[in-house]
């Protein structure tokens, strides 16, 4: 009787991909091994939460999805299956928490590995790439995801070596903005948002559709490290009345006093390059959604929806921007057929909409409708505040 | 410099009350107790898990609220503060998980306390009830609702046990629903949601707010017992494809296999009048959000939203029906004032929407607009599955 | 081959009991009921924590002892089986950390079972006991074991209510001990130590054997409150270096700065009659091993071992006095067959021996042999330090 | 008034040590960097469970020893004080469980300090070692363990990856012992145990004392593969009759089926030369203390106490022998005065104290009167079964 109400078709939502250039394919696969320059193979190795993952994993994870989604077939690596992340139609993953165990492949047998799947996606592209374009394409994105993804980890990883160590002698930070912030109204009206054009997208991001939206503003920047003190110095993380009940219990459970790598004095925060005096004309970042949410609450103003934020964004800021909406489905969405579909769709739950784009997403990645999510209690992520508000 | 983004306005959202007759509540009150006969001391002492409470906290927690909140001033019983839920404005909350060791005071003082206060508060309203009107009626309303999840509590904590006891002769079941389910379209527009008019309603529920719907249809019913026996028997609850990668999670960490309460053999389940044969035709219930989510996708339909819901509601199931819509303030929305700013807005997180009503809401408590919701693995509750799928 | 190694032979160690008089199971059983005078029903179904039990399952517990142990066959209540502690040759044992979640059997009920069970015994004592005397002595000194946990479960549940509630007008509190301790010493040699003679006795005070002892000395009674106190005050609770490393973690992780049951300013503790002062001259109760432990490190000396103990022993402490030996099997050691087994033997590991009796402990139920035992970090039990030394 | 009681004198317990060779110093230390021969840096930064420590720290953690604790004064590296691992006299120790986290340093800066610190020893015993000798020499018997553990927890490591690495061609094996096992029996008496004579020994070796023993015989070597294989087969797992209580649960909790290591099929084993055959008449070896207890009881003995052992032992077994002696001080015990007090006294309680030696143990590194020690539960040392029995 139910068979009636099943949908038959399908079919992965259509997405464009123009052709990949080897030399674009090259510059983008570099740049992950890049990143790595001045890391020992101990520093590849280790995992500094079960959230996060070994330098090396990335190096590794990113090369199994070439490797089986693109290339199929014959794995050019035997220890290739040990690298999926979550993709259960493929094998089953080996488990999140103990990617640091994997000290066998080797970094450089990991390297290795890298350049003969290199070889052979490059051999695909300079025949054209055929039906294979659109996973390659797919791929590159992916490597660009974990680009900023292995930069977020390792932060992780080294703020908690009592050494303090500096990776780089120059991190990517968020650019400073010293205006003063302004309020930027929109009247009640339907809006379109989702992907629009010939350009890539992830399937999260389609179908464009309409939204109605209630008049409301958006702050013309992103709040700054020293607005931010301000609510440490109110008390904000000792009033809870301030937060979410969710956020208040994480806090205490995790002791938070104030933004993640902060020092106690509040006058200095570890980056890639080491503890660096805090600079109050930063955007405030790595908060978690529970943080950015108080200190909206203790503003008097709220966080935007992420269609607020599409409809308005002039400009990406310089860290990701929390917004009050659950990461969910658009209406109309597909999941593509086949292993890709569990790519996004099996997230959409627990987790919370980031808009913008951060200092260390790869150039040319993001776009207005490109959806970013985690969990509220995330903190390593680079990301911040803006704020909205109702208006009459 | 961000004191100009501030709101410095904060006003509860008006929630127009008529008057509250003595009978009223009276019946409400007396209801409570009612749903208590049969029970030993002990049946009302223990807690079933941390996320459930004991009998007689139900029975405390809502008589703090009209000593605390609307009799206020001196406490009716030197006991009374241990019974807040929540409500931090008012006092530091005794902790959820360890309401069952409070075995003083004992179910009869108790039950003196709940005399007392309603003397108090039945003086009140025979002189008019004045300025605490609004507040009695709350008061009411949350009555209702610890009806609803005392009973849940209660089933979940006798299921526990294997004497499997029935705690009344004949429990409140959903009613057998007999009919093929058929889908009721509705295209594309702009619908309002949210309460509309003078009677009481939660703050959750306001303002009432403009919706863009893309089209869609809603089935005509919930999903039954025989319905879901069929996603059980398919194998549904082993294949990860069908379901939230934390759905996925939730499944294998607490072993489920088949719904709450269903036996082994899929042919009876546990009731509040203990064992009883699985009827096909009633609604399927006590599921989790993932347990529906992944049964909508087996079927190739999807969960409704929240606004596809409430625009499309005829009448109200007999068992909450999952929406695909986190918990989260409508546009516009403002907590009250003082400590009722704490009784919805500080949970929307890390819920969704359930929708509807079931066999053991009481009669008049529920209205289409009205918003319940939970986490997504709860299971405890009376919660069950409508499927929704979108229209080209 | 390995056959030739196997003990054929597996009796139980004989115990010669004398007859059991009416008049003593009915005095013994009694006191058990007695004990809970006062409570409600409430007080009698809460578990305070998993270590711990409900005093109606203590009461349910014994009842089950004599109905399936002695009278064997069929039980006297269909819910028998839930309150087998941990005989796995007779069932699978109910958890130990759901005991609470039993409302059903009600304490009326299990009232009730417990005087079905007591006239069928007493039925079997009037016709003489026959071979049913031993099981029957087992399980009145089972009871009596049980009547002291009762109290001290009790106690650590109650004193978790903020109402700090007093169950009775007149607690029993350690004697005070006033005068000032002295070294008892004794040469090198070889004692006997283990049960020796006709009265009845556990299977883990057997056989008796000899045993070597160096030159030491013992205290001539407990340390007390006041001396406690001193060790309080100079910071012994703060100096990791007075701890086993074990100690200190469960000291860190349970926030452990004075005995349990001390009030912050040290000068009341909570009693089974409420809130009493800190009497000086009492003896230090409720300490865990790894507190006696480093108090006698502290004071430069040591714990007894149990041989030193057993052989010095001139009269029985108000308080259970830890003793520096781990809770092991004597040699010649055998379990008994059949359930009984089960009693004491498979604890042998990770418990150490306390001994001597205390406060709350049944007048005639210790004796100089006698074994109890708790794991190193058990703070709830009436227990407190006797110092050694060695002598050169 | 306790001051009387305070023993005043608190000097270490005298241990006269021959001088130090440095040929002997450099091929201690040597031999740890040997060990490593094949392995990565990678495999040498992580940590496969808390209770274990990667490579890297035990190269590093036996440097610290010496350059703190003999050296002293300025450390000849700036990290030098996160590899302290358990001595709160000199410092805060990083967590055991977060020694995996240290990338920095790196496994070459490691090794570099391993060389400064060699140096400086070397010079300081080139002029004789003088009041330094001691601590030397207790830091090569100190270097002498971690060789143990470096490779115990190396193959913990390694047994987690799915690759079954083999770290090196040939592993070292306990030697097969073809014998039929017999009974030697001892009557009654009176034996020394304890460290006798000049040589080298812990402080948990004294001071030598006296200790009655009753009757009983010792097994003449350690239980085999295939003798262990006949427990297993007969459903020994299973059987919750022949287990401690604590035991049980482990077993439960861990999904213990057979030996670690073991495959499912019961035909190999993984070892340092990756998976290999078992081979029957090799000793039993990875148990727990649980199993080795469980196995006695099937089989109707007992383990040995280790005063039986140390007056019985012969010979050095190939694997560690568990005892039924928790591991406690001996009576006259002094800790040393100042850091090295809390070499072993500290850690005397929740152990079980193990004799022989293994196949991995540095030659010449025991003696009869050598003391391991490690909790119940413990699996991945090299530790197996010795069987003992009492005699009438």
């Amino acid at each position: 009787m139910l068979a009636a109400l099943r949908n038959q078709a399908r079919d992965a939502a259509p997405r464009k991909c123009e052709g990949v250039s080897p030399q674009r394919y090259v510059a983008i696969r570099s740049a992950t091994v890049d990143l790595c320059e001045g890391l020992s193979a101990d520093d590849c190795q280790a995992q500094g939460m079960p959230d996060a993952s070994p330098v090396k994993w990335h190096l590794a994870h990113t090369t199994w999805f070439f490797d089986t989604l693109v290339l199929g077939g014959e794995a050019r690596a035997p220890f290739a299956s040990l690298f999926n992340s979550y993709y259960r139609s493929v094998g089953a993953p080996w488990p999140r928490a103990q990617r640091g165990l994997l000290t066998r492949p080797s970094l450089d047998e990991v390297l290795a590995w890298r350049e003969r799947v290199d070889r052979d996606v490059l051999a695909l592209l300079e025949g054209g790439g055929g039906a294979a374009t659109d996973h390659i394409e797919l791929g590159l994105q992916h490597e660009q995801q974990h680009q900023e993804l292995l930069l977020a980890d390792l932060k992780h990883l080294l703020s908690q070596n009592p050494l303090r160590p500096a990776c780089r002698p120059t991190a990517p930070r968020p650019r400073a903005e010293a205006a003063p912030p302004r309020w930027i109204a929109r009247p009640a009206g339907l809006v379109e948002i989702g992907h629009n054009g010939d350009g890539f997208c992830f399937d999260n991001e389609l179908p464009r559709h309409r939204v109605w939206l209630e008049p409301h503003a958006l702050a013309s920047r992103p709040v700054t490290n020293g607005e931010f003190l301000e609510f440490v110095r109110d008390g904000g993380y000792r009033n809870p009345l301030l937060w979410l009940a969710d956020g208040w219990e994480a806090a205490q459970a995790g002791g938070w006093q104030r933004p993640l790598y902060w020092s106690a004095a509040c006058d200095s925060a570890f980056t890639l390059g080491g503890d660096q005096p805090l600079r109050p004309d930063e955007p405030a970042c790595h908060l978690s959604y529970y943080e950015a949410d108080a200190y909206a609450r203790w503003v008097g103003a709220r966080l935007p929806r992420e269609a607020e934020w599409e409809a308005g964004a002039a400009s990406h800021g310089e860290v990701w921007e929390w917004t009050a909406s659950a990461y969910a489905a658009y209406p109309g969405y597909r999941a593509p057929a086949g292993p890709l579909g569990e790519y996004n769709g099996k997230f959409m739950c627990n987790q919370l909409v980031l808009r913008g784009g951060s200092c260390v997403t790869p150039p040319g990645h993001v776009r207005p409708s490109y959806r970013n999510f985690f969990p509220p209690h995330a903190r390593w992520q680079f990301s911040g505040v803006r704020l909205a508000k109702d208006l009459a």
